[in-house]
């Protein structure tokens, strides 16, 4: 993506190694990484040098061409098998990512199509399977861009959480790709206001960053600020990602995504959802089937800080997730365009 | 105040210096200080290791007798013109504590009010005057407590935001008082709430220290996750404090309160405002009128961390306060009782 300040996951021109932008040393130090080892491929992915959902499994993708591409094997049984170690190793980066599995799988379901032809033209194929996969994404964001863009209008502030951006995909991101779509558009003068995003603050060290190096008017805040922002008449449009989405339109992502949409409610202020079809469940009636993980107390009172901020010993509330209702929603812009209440007849016309 | 394991701002037993808890080495290290000098008293005031407006007020009250007592003059005269270069001095170390102000022009009057006495009973005067307004401020607190008490049920989850505690005043607080209240009175199982409250943490740093201390089931998290909580249903009452009352009932306080105060209002749970009625302005008809100081961007981007947390150059919205409108207030207790709206009406029910 010639157009975006960062290429977030890609393989090398030279085609032999995977090439990210190393996210935890963001904002401070841009460094590109090139990686050929499996295991360095493994400690990225583990140590969250590359994150987001599709980020993540387009980065296993070309992990796997780069691993195939290693083997050697008398038959393709032999190549099948080393593949199949190689697949098991990567998918144990992070055993709860969804995208990575789906991406591995992708990437053997491709190889076994290719069964009976050379070894060389089965690994030609993963190399075209897995740049597929990642133009796909591509696609896929900005399809979101597309139908999300007319939404935001000269002058307006747009509010987000969290990062659903270029960072977390190939590129454009998904909330973040109506707002680049504009940009791209000609669209002058609108402001988006990322919400910092405690604890681990993917809106300060990420989101806000993309967008400034993209040229979007960036602002900082603390997640508490946004109510005195929207009191003010400075947001015009909040736009937030997904994690899952149940079939009546309840959407679970980043924890605070809750209270921004009732606070968007409250002061009338439109509250989208931008993510692709995949992340909708058909299965999960609505979102109290939604598990939602609690993580380590330290998150909160020790991490990035010079020395603990809370008293030892205090119990803390850490979800890494909360579930939007459906009713404080007011669209879910996918890449087929925008859903609108009732979702889940909305969702049955896109065939899902 | 025996019954509180920190004792916030006192006298020394000899009466020769002002103790106060070291409230910028919380909640690490509980370091006690006395502080003899002038020089040392600014310094504590101005570093904010005495913080919150009724403990400033108070620690300046002593401050101001102990530089009294160390007057030489051959009248009285001589012995006012002195007094009052102190009270200037110390005046000069927060140069917006409204609470400062005041006590140091108690001690000023009570000074004036003893003319025509040998110096030693004017200074012996002082003293009990500044012992005074800190017992006064004690049973302000109490009375709140008392009035807000029977709120808290047993097994009830109570949430706070910032630190309207027994470390702003001399004891008790003023939103915390009916927690401490409740708990003298033997209420059981319930859990008090604390937002973390960024960027300046005193909610991590401060309320849920002083809590434990105390023995109050407490629980910290991020300021985000609050709506999370509600929507659990583990939140039944709000407490917080207030830094000015507009005549009409809307409140300014740390910023995060208005958000607070919106979700408990989507999830119908009751939102109380905590404070001495010295924070209600009569001559302000409503909230608008209220002056929101902006804070410095290093105080979001880099304050505690071990390196900035956000890109280089970005702006960034940090209001240190914002303000609710009382019609998201269920009330507003104060040392005479609890106002209902019309909240003007009920003001001048207590001869304001």
């Amino acid at each position: 993506m010639s157009d975006f300040a960062i290429n977030t996951v890609d393989l090398s021109p030279e085609g032999d190694a995977l090439c990210i932008v190393d996210q935890t040393l963001l904002p401070g130090t841009v460094k590109m990484l090139r990686l050929t080892a499996q295991k360095d491929i493994w400690q990225a992915i583990y140590t969250l040098q590359v994150r987001g959902a599709p980020a993540i499994g387009i980065a296993a993708a070309i992990g796997m061409y780069l691993a195939a591409k290693e083997i050697v094997a008398d038959d393709f049984d032999g190549f099948m098998a080393q593949f199949a170690e190689k697949k098991a190793y990567l998918a144990s980066a992070r055993p709860t990512a969804v995208n990575l599995f789906w991406a591995l799988d992708q990437m053997e379901a491709c190889a076994l199509s290719h069964r009976g032809e050379a070894l060389p033209a089965v690994v030609a194929a993963l190399r075209a399977e897995a740049m597929c996969l990642r133009e796909e994404d591509i696609a896929m964001c900005k399809a979101i861009g597309r139908h999300g863009a007319p939404l935001i209008q000269p002058g307006m502030g747009v509010l987000t959480h969290c990062n659903a951006g270029a960072l977390a995909t190939v590129a454009y991101g998904t909330a973040t790709a109506p707002i680049y779509r504009a940009k791209e558009l000609g669209v002058q003068n609108f402001t988006v206001y990322c919400d910092e995003t405690r604890p681990l603050l993917q809106g300060a060290r990420l989101t806000a960053f993309e967008l400034m190096q993209n040229g979007v008017d960036t602002c900082l805040l603390c997640d508490n600020m946004a109510a005195s922002l929207m009191q003010q008449g400075r947001v015009q449009l909040v736009l937030v990602g997904a994690d899952r989405i149940a079939r009546n339109g309840d959407a679970a992502n980043k924890i605070g995504t809750l209270g921004v949409a009732i606070l968007a409610a409250h002061y009338g202020i439109p509250f989208y959802v931008c993510a692709p079809t995949s992340t909708i469940d058909m299965a999960m009636a609505d979102g109290g089937g939604i598990e939602i993980e609690q993580r380590a107390p330290a998150e909160v009172t020790e991490m990035w800080y010079q020395k603990r901020m809370a008293p030892e010993g205090v119990r803390v509330y850490n979800p890494a997730f909360d579930v939007t209702g459906h009713g404080l929603i007011t669209g879910i812009i996918t890449q087929h365009g925008i859903a609108k209440a009732p979702y889940e007849a909305a969702f049955r016309a896109w065939g899902l």
